[in-house]
């Protein structure tokens, strides 16, 4: 790159002080007593010689670069782009720039992305952590770095935090189904220890037990997040064996959902005919399935804009405390739960 | 945050000169000729005290900070997500990070993400240009930045450019229609100057000009990016008006082919007997549509990967040439095009 046009440069081209340039260009001439005149020269002059204020140096000197890191968990799932569209258009309302990370799950790949961020002096981050990662967190907030988790938090850490009502949505769900008379009721959720997905399945065992059912080993599938679509479809095919058939299955995710519909339909299940079905999350993909999928509808833009105001929040407060904030999500009946 | 530990505190812990320090975790320690059990030292006080490198410090020192800036045109777009996935992926293999930015399509986002990028010094940036955006890029050249155009270029700004054979692949899926006979074939296409749209509109012109069938106007419809939905819905309908149907259509990206084919889908069009179908691009939702569809598969491995390296080559170049690179895609052929 060539080098930075600096207030130096301006300042030689106008022929005054660099002090005098540098209250201009911090709209403080007023206190510093700059004519109008000068002040509007040094602006030109800096507009032709496109100057660029170094955010990085304002950064150290003012404290703040007003930008956000946001690490997701993977960028390629829809279900993480759209929360990170939705993060970006609620941190532009608040005059902040949005820069992302994807971690893919990955604990290096998340260590990677915190030390660049911080690295590039944002002023707070917001997190989807990954399984495992609980002594990076811990080690930001050792370093009183201001973040914000989201989605997804850890059982034994304390930190600022947005999630879904997790146990109350999958609860809800399964309530739904017990109370049509549904008895045998599967799950397939992935195996992690992350509290988003732990609610979920306490939510359903919760809901089993209060309708006065006893939850049964084999009615719950755990599938690795990595090639968990080859698992999906062979929990289906253990779940559905003929003889001991389920009335229906609740997917703990989208991707599950989506890849378990293409197996169900593959095989000539009908739903709900044969098998009744809730997903968390919604999918574009549900619209073209022969049947219309009921879900829980998570509330992204309010998840995005809690979490974006908590982080300011704590950006601003020189003694913050730390919240949890669950946000209600809803179900969105179609035919799929009839 | 907390007070960043630095090499001068660790000098002072470990009881030896900042020179030395800075020798040994930059890895010049042989070059200084320092002893390895002091070295050794050096390492595991930075290790306790949680040292980290000053990227921002050390990328003026040494002239790289290994991170690049990704400016896709909308994260909530699995075309633009998968793609920031692959990008990262090739970028990781060659011992870079990658932080995103989504520019929304607009024009000022854009700016404010080319700023952003660049006051935190990334060593260049792969951009998928937004419409109007020519002054935005004109100027990075200007400066001397290190960049790639992704997906999309201007036909009067010479760039570093990585772009599907979006000529060619259109050009491929019309003349797959017009051998089997169709020859009044509709096209739904974005509005917008940029290559990639304007090569995909000529491609499909060429295609009906080389089967001696005569283009006609009403058979080309382009809606805005804003509120494509609503636009593809009025397209579709005006274009299959009783009395002159078309023998087939094609749609120039992914969001516009599931648009379509939720609208013939409600619309009762049967697919192919009624109407022939070749999309842009895949998507997850095809899978659900009684019908296979046929689409143009891009190759976005190899388009991220000579994005990444063609970057990378112009970093490292002192006085690198600008290179225009074209890569091939296929056609996926399913039932919609019988």
């Amino acid at each position: 790159m060539k080098k930075r046009v600096s207030i130096k440069d301006i300042a030689e081209k106008v022929g005054v002080s660099t002090a005098l340039v540098s209250y201009v260009l911090n709209g403080k001439e007023r206190e510093a007593r700059v004519g109008e005149e000068i002040a509007g020269k040094v602006r030109k002059v800096a507009a032709e010689m496109n100057y660029q204020p170094n955010l990085i140096a304002r950064g150290l000197k003012f404290g703040r670069t007003n930008t956000i890191g946001l690490i997701v968990a993977d960028i390629s799932n829809p279900f993480f782009a759209t929360l990170a569209r939705s993060i970006e258009l609620e941190a532009q309302k608040n005059g902040y720039t949005v820069l992302f990370g994807s971690s893919d799950e990955q604990l290096d790949k998340s260590q990677n992305l915190i030390n660049t961020f911080l690295n590039r002096q944002v002023d707070g981050l917001i997190i989807t952590p990954v399984a495992g990662s609980q002594s990076q967190i811990e080690e930001l907030k050792k370093k009183g770095v201001k973040f914000v988790l989201m989605d997804r938090g850890f059982k034994d850490v304390e930190t600022n935090v947005v999630v879904t009502d997790n146990h109350e949505a999958m609860y809800s769900a399964v309530k739904l189904l017990t109370e049509k008379g549904y008895r045998k009721i599967g799950m397939i959720a992935y195996d992690t220890p992350l509290t988003h997905m732990q609610d979920r399945i306490q939510g359903y065992k919760d809901a089993l037990r209060n309708a006065g059912t006893r939850f049964k080993s084999e009615w719950l599938k755990k599938v690795p997040y990595l090639d968990y679509k080859e698992h999906v479809a062979d929990a289906i095919a253990q779940m559905l064996k003929k003889g001991d058939e389920l009335d229906a299955l609740v997917f703990a995710t989208n991707s599950i959902s989506v890849q378990a519909l293409k197996v169900i339909h593959a095989r000539g299940i009908k739903v709900p005919d044969d098998l009744r079905i809730i997903s968390f999350d919604e999918s574009d993909t549900f619209e073209f399935f022969y049947a219309t999928i009921t879900y829980i509808k998570q509330n992204l833009n309010e998840i995005s804009e809690k979490a974006v105001q908590l982080l300011i929040k704590n950006i601003n407060a020189t003694a913050p405390k730390t919240a949890k904030v669950i946000v209600p999500s809803s179900i969105v009946l179609g035919q799929s739960s009839k």
